[in-house]
């Protein structure tokens, strides 16, 4: 973590205030909302906030920053969880909250060109008439230029893909200012490098996105949420790799076990769920589609001894229970009040993950550390949230030490250590050993299309 | 096209004969052999072709090349149309054919990880035991390295996706011969820079695929294919755009002129099609889900006039239709015997492939050629093979006025001048009308990865 903040250049503040009037706040409080983000990642200010309104602004602002080194950094909702909105170096925090117009929805075409501000819930909100939805869906109401510059996915990835399969098309500000778009609305291209990609992902360390064409999905004829626990997580997940391996297109399987639902129940006590492990489910298809889903998905865990199958056909019900899925960082939090939660995500081959998720719980009992396990399970995916004092450095060193061997036992099972947080600050010092000397490659494109170092130095590279 | 190619440096091609032995070739027919691909490039003999038996070889091999700078082209099955292939600048051709293992198969987890010599149909006979299939089928029996680099599709891709969809890894010997790995077997990551999809669609121009992860699909439980007829194109453009828009998961949807059906009948008498224009079909389900497609499609399809509904359930007749129209080049080329094909494709918003192929088949009727057209329509992709006699040179213009005509309709429409073929040579000089500053981009990355410009020099960039 770079502690040493240069000064801003004066000189580049002033140009930008020319630039901005008074959207470009230096405000001790603004300051502070963009120098951290969800992750217990250390804050750092910027030296200020930048508010633009246009894509030509963008522009003008990154050439500004890049023709006197000042560092920008690219900030959405402030949501990520690995740090990658901290400006660790201080610099200009670009706040694209203003750019936030659904610009074109394609009915027909299924795709959406929204700016990077709009959040996926605005999104939805704006598509409920035209029986089209957007899918990606991380917990935290995140904005399109955030998720897609931490290659974001969410509970119905499993079906719809994460934010990398739903992404057509970008229009990019580079390093220089030089604006580029990328992709097209064509669903296929074999036409040059994949440039759509290499921006997806790369946490703002490359160009700031400030234009998005994303693929839309029509609302399912018939949708059926459920609920069912199981004895042990190892019944829950055995089933979830049965369902995934024989193709049920399930369009949610999200795992949570006892611990995290102990605090569910104390954040949701009208849920009245078992303090078992459980999966939650979701089914789309059509009326008989729905139901041979549910019919083959039932057998399949009705051999590992699923109990309690609880269906929630009515939307306001399925909603209760998404909202309480969602919440889940804040379930966990409430098992030890006034902790902070030391998140970690990694993500491993299907058939690892009963192996996987067994050796984490180890891993957990060992620690003598609280940290309930949810999971986007049918990807492989799943979290832990490591509740700790903040101020108890010997717990933060155990907290810090149990995130490391989650991480080592998912690289020693052909996983990653992220399957969507993302690497921002917090998961750097994996990189040399996920990626060899592949990591040297992204390094190599890092410096040939930011040179200066000006696009959020200090992450992922 | 560069015509002045250099002598081999001496040296280089001792190195590698020394590496190499045998498996370093300079006879006559071998040099033809691969210095052409299935367009109509002009041919040009690399100075030597290495057949490589692993990875260590390739980065020899690449190595003493990037030593000498010798131009590497990889070559898998000389199957490229737009001359992807051809060494244009000279240089060693690395033939990976003998790098043909299927390495793993993973059927918990629906992948496998092969070399790539391995051609798409030996991948799936070696599949055939385990109710898997690999899904991507451009028309000729392709490596996986060559389709990985061409980002391929087909017929299935409206269902299953491009190759971009169904890689989850590769290994790469990159310029310098290192050799990287990028990915994981994981579903999905957040962890770094997407170098997968950065080769993918890079035409060996960034390095050599030496090894991919693919994702495997289940056998459908029930699949049905159909024909249909049309009396328009209009009519069968329309049908499939409704049917995609209302979500409707085909598995295959291809469109035949009448023009083409003329052709297919020359070569294929014994389908007994009428000379109208055509959807080929096919569904995958379970039984009852595949009932409920083809009852929908129906419905779309007879509002549109479809006449001729034909199914093919039996296998027999299934592989025969599909047989004949992963032939259609040759059914088209059968329309004017002993014509070559100056083949094109390009795709464009399914919304605007009604458009599209009305001026398309204008701008064929004005040129007086003879241009079936055949499409992935649910992709919003088509191709036209453009008949000419190649030695009339007045005929050869209008043909390649007549592609360049397309792909201005597609660049007009907001698609791109290529949905599955590549850029190769024959589509760079699209480049920059579809790309502008992004092709720049492009150049900045291929410089940084490949200073030398010993990969495939002269394509795609």
């Amino acid at each position: 973590m770079n502690k040493t903040v240069r000064a801003a250049p004066l000189a580049a503040l002033e140009e930008l205030r020319a630039l901005l009037g008074d959207r470009l706040s230096t405000g001790a409080s603004i300051l502070d909302e963009h120098g951290r983000d969800e992750a217990y990642t250390p804050p750092q200010r910027p030296d200020a906030v930048a508010f633009p309104e246009n894509t030509a602004e963008v522009s003008a602002i990154v050439k500004i920053c890049a023709r006197h080194g000042l560092p920008v950094i690219p900030y959405g909702t402030g949501t990520s969880l690995e740090g990658q909105v901290v400006p660790v170096a201080g610099g200009l925090s670009l706040d694209m909250s203003r750019m936030n117009r659904v610009i074109e929805v394609h009915e027909k075409d299924l795709d959406a060109v929204v700016q990077p501000g709009v959040t996926r819930t605005r999104l939805n909100d704006e598509l409920r008439a035209t029986g089209l939805m957007f899918t990606v869906d991380p917990g935290a109401d995140a904005s399109m230029g955030g998720m897609a510059s931490t290659r974001a996915s969410g509970t119905n990835t499993v079906r719809y893909g994460t934010i990398r399969e739903n992404v057509l098309a970008l229009e990019v500000v580079l390093p220089d200012g030089e604006i580029i778009r990328t992709g097209s609305r064509a669903r296929k291209s074999a036409s040059g490098y994949d440039l759509t990609h290499l921006f997806i992902g790369a946490e703002g360390t490359l160009g700031v996105i400030t234009e998005l064409t994303v693929k839309l999905h029509g609302l399912p004829e018939s949708t059926l949420a459920a609920t069912c626990a199981f004895e042990t997580v190892d019944d829950a997940v055995e089933t979830v790799i049965q369902a995934i391996q024989c193709g049920l297109p399930m369009a949610r399987i999200e795992l949570l076990d006892e611990v995290q639902m102990r605090g569910m129940n104390l954040l949701h006590a009208d849920l009245g769920l078992a303090e078992l492990p459980h999966l939650f489910l979701e089914f789309h298809g059509s009326e008989a589609g729905v139901q041979e889903q549910v019919a083959t998905f039932r057998e399949i865990a009705e051999a590992f001894g699923v109990r309690n199958f609880d269906f929630a056909t009515r939307m306001e019900d399925r909603n209760r229970l998404w909202a309480a899925r969602h919440q889940a960082y804040y379930a966990a939090k409430a098992l030890k009040p006034g902790s902070s939660g030391v998140v970690t995500d990694c993500c491993v081959p299907i058939s690892e993950l009963a192996r996987c998720i067994g050796r984490t719980k180890q891993a957990i009992a060992m620690s003598g550390l609280v940290a309930p396990l949810v999971g986007h399970v049918g990807d492989g995916n799943f979290h832990l949230v490591i509740l700790v004092d903040p101020d108890d450095e010997a717990e933060m060193t155990r907290a810090r030490e149990l995130a490391s061997s989650i991480n080592r036992i998912a690289l020693s099972l052909g996983g990653t250590v992220t399957g969507e947080h993302g690497v921002g600050t917090g998961k750097k010092k994996y990189m040399p050993a996920e990626h060899g000397a592949a990591y040297s490659l992204m390094a190599c494109l890092k410096a040939a299309v930011d040179p200066l170092n000006v696009m959020n130095p200090g992450k992922l590279v």
